[in-house]
């Protein structure tokens, strides 16, 4: 009973396999699907929970679990420390994602995190400007063009038909490279930086993926967009941490992902409880009656929701299997006697029968030095 | 960066490498030392949380997680299912636990939890009873045989001079292979049968550790021990399961090993809040106060503290740096320009680069069959 290992580089494998665009296509439909369907009695996300720390460094470690009854539990380990880039040559963002079979407890699978996160907050991102944002609507403009606004891209790409789309980084390099960066997936589209305030008044569907600081958001002010846009929130996803105007959100249709964590960590963190509206599973489950909100200002606080993450692990796996991708390593402890699971037996029996078939086993060695540093 | 992966077999190998008894020990040694230098400004440990559910099986799957700032975190995620001998030949319990870098976020290890499970039970039982119990004491009880019951005698023969040890187990089974199951570290030792009656009578330590179904426990009621008897409840880690009769536990000292989860799941069920003494850390860093608590009935209400996961897995990382066990493997996603970290490009430059120099890469497969289940 093995444990399959997907590292980045199958990740990057399937999706290359599969087509990017045809991997982000079935993702939307998966993720449309699990909202339509999602309900507390079958499936249970609790909210994120972690470490938070200043010192050495500032990071933050996560946990985001969810599970189907009878199915799977995935737990999505989240590292985020914006120190990696300069001092350790590492992302900003390290990620691990596993699946466990809830009929046994059986770690059936562990992957990297990464691409899976771009991907499905891209999605979400489509699930709801699929739905909220106006009819016939063409021009999208990125606030902050970095890996999110990527994904953000693909998506929505995929989902409207654009006419232009308008790129703004205060990172002078970052906003020069986002044409470069996109052009697997976005070369027929027209791509061209714009300032804030530009951006803001021409957009149809504006997606904020920005790293603005604890305390210095909103990303821009004191200009007016057009009267049905609708808005990602992305980079909301710190107390403290907010991209959009309150006085915007206040006049706002807002749809959290995870009312709960968009009210910690969110552009909810701004709003009273009245002032927000329903979870994107709530509306998607009721398109009809929320058809109005087209012709609002409408928000997505996107704070990324572990159903999604669940989401896409479930359709990585299948790939994986199809494309026979992964490596298989046995890591549990499966005794030979399940009934009776000894491990002092067993690891005799085991060690005795598969390595030394005569000699009796030494339980002492006193040639190991014990390093006798405390924890 | 790659990740180590230190499987069943692995641990194994490291526990016969340097030695079951010094390998218990040692840890002993250093939980000691970890309960001694326990303060939340250096170590945070969340109560454990998880998934419970009673369809499609009866089950549990949680995570454990602690992280000493600075340093590294820990999640141990436990599965427990009940079913899974009978109906799977799977052990009742399933666990693995990472280890991950707080600087920043890198997964270190991920290992086996099995058999580090079972040693750190074992020793945390063997710091308490050594602080708790009456002087002399050299006869032990153990009520439940199974696999817990080994490590905990394993922990206490290291701890006591033990005369005698009496053994219950409702299973007759269980109770009859003890002896032969225990005997790696334990032929020394006297070792026999008893009644419950009489063991709960002559014993100066006890050790429940049973699966008494919930709702069914205590797991002996209507006998009077010793006046000095210590008792580690083992057993008590889930709502409704007790094994420690109320009239005991309301004459006892009564010291949780982390009272918000014995509260929740422990003997500490039972009682009210002040009937509870304080948690073991407390007692370890303040023997002298509880030094007479060893003239009275006290209980150990041991429910299972990260902590002692995370000072075990340290261990158990810097045993397998020494005899060079495990294997690498890389999954998380480093990729080449970490300021920058744009998943499609890096995926197409890496593919180009690595697998196809020459060819253009292609994104769209049709013949790949996508299952359109839902999730």
């Amino acid at each position: 009973m093995e444990t399959l290992i997907l590292s980045d580089e199958d990740v990057h494998r399937i999706a290359l396999g599969v087509g990017l665009d045809h991997l982000m296509d079935e993702l939307i439909d998966r993720l449309t699907k699990a909202f339509e369907t999602f309900s507390t009695e079958t499936t249970v996300v609790p909210a994120r929970d972690g470490f938070v720390y200043d010192h050495p460094v500032p990071g933050l470690l996560e946990w985001m679990p969810c599970m189907t009854y009878g199915d799977r539990a995935t737990v999505k380990l989240v590292g985020y420390h914006p120190g990696n880039p300069k001092t350790r040559s590492l992302p900003t963002i390290l990620s691990t994602i596993g699946a466990y079979d809830t009929t046994s407890g059986h770690l059936i699978c562990l992957m990297d995190g990464t691409l899976l996160t771009a991907l499905r907050t891209g999605a979400a991102s489509a699930v709801a400007s699929s739905i909220m944002s106006a009819p016939g609507s063409r021009v999208l403009g990125l606030i902050g063009a970095g890996v999110q606004a990527i994904a953000q891209l693909h998506a929505l790409s995929r989902t409207f038909d654009l006419e232009e789309v308008l790129i703004y980084d205060v990172d002078a390099d970052v906003q020069g490279t986002f044409t470069e960066r996109s052009s697997v997936f976005a070369s027929h589209l027209s791509i061209r930086p714009a300032t804030v305030g530009d951006l803001v008044r021409k957009s149809d569907v504006i997606c904020t993926a920005t790293s603005v600081g604890i305390g210095e958001g909103p990303v821009f002010y004191g200009v007016e967009p057009k009267p049905w846009v609708h808005l990602n929130a992305i980079g909301s996803d710190f107390p403290g941490k907010v991209e959009i105007p309150l006085d915007l959100l206040q006049r706002a249709f807002v749809c959290p992902d995870f009312r709960t964590q968009a009210i910690r960590e969110g552009e909810c963190q701004q709003l009273t409880p009245n002032q927000i509206g329903p979870d994107l599973f709530e509306v998607v489950q009721n398109r009809d009656r929320y058809q109005h909100v087209r012709d609002q200002i409408t928000v997505f606080d996107s704070t990324g929701w572990a159903l999604e993450d669940h989401v896409a692990m479930n359709l990585f796996m299948e790939l994986a299997a199809e494309l026979r991708l992964g490596t298989r390593v046995q890591i549990e402890s499966i005794p030979v006697d399940a009934v009776n699971p000894n491990y002092f037996a067993t690891s005799r029996r085991h060690e005795t029968a598969q390595r030394r078939p005569t000699e009796p086993v030494l339980f002492e060695s006193p040639d190991i030095a014990f390093r006798q540093t405390g924890t």
